[in-house]
């Protein structure tokens, strides 16, 4: 597992335009607000089955009706496409 | 819904010892290991169903096998006896 190169990190983050690169590290986050917590809930186990699917995890942060999500990849120090695709799977359930 | 009386909040607090207070709110946290994302997520899951149960809701951070929870009452400006009620039926589950 290695990361994006900057050419390949321009084109993968062009895809996945909602997300944003987080400040303090190499990592990118996305912010998403529902009705209530059965439906954040239901969001989160969603991409849970997603995770396994791809083997890959997200950081999420719940508080009742909100869902912070960050995507990194630690054997790779930082991003890689294994984020990208994770963040694409979770824009299509999630929007 | 209010907030819990000195003695109260003592007597609260000494049933749930595996919790501590947080530094800058009025909330109590817990962090749990698991051996992977599934059995935290499957931990994550019985909260839910936890909470839905109780109207009463955790914020969580989970980052693999690690899940982290704060509880607190919105509606009582910090601890309530709901919290303590949360907490030991997660106790209930998670160890």
């Amino acid at each position: 597992m290695t990361g994006l190169s900057i050419s390949e990190r321009a084109e993968a983050l062009a895809t996945v335009p909602d997300w944003r690169l987080v400040d303090d590290r190499d990592a990118i986050e996305r912010r998403f607000t529902f009705n209530d917590f059965d439906d954040a809930f239901a969001f989160m186990s969603s991409i849970a089955a997603l995770a396994k699917e791809q083997d890959h995890h997200p950081e999420w942060f719940n508080c009742y009706n909100r869902v912070h999500i960050v995507l990194s990849t630690h054997d790779a120090g930082g991003l890689s496409t294994r984020d990208i695709c994770l963040a694409r799977s979770i824009d299509a359930i999630g929007q």
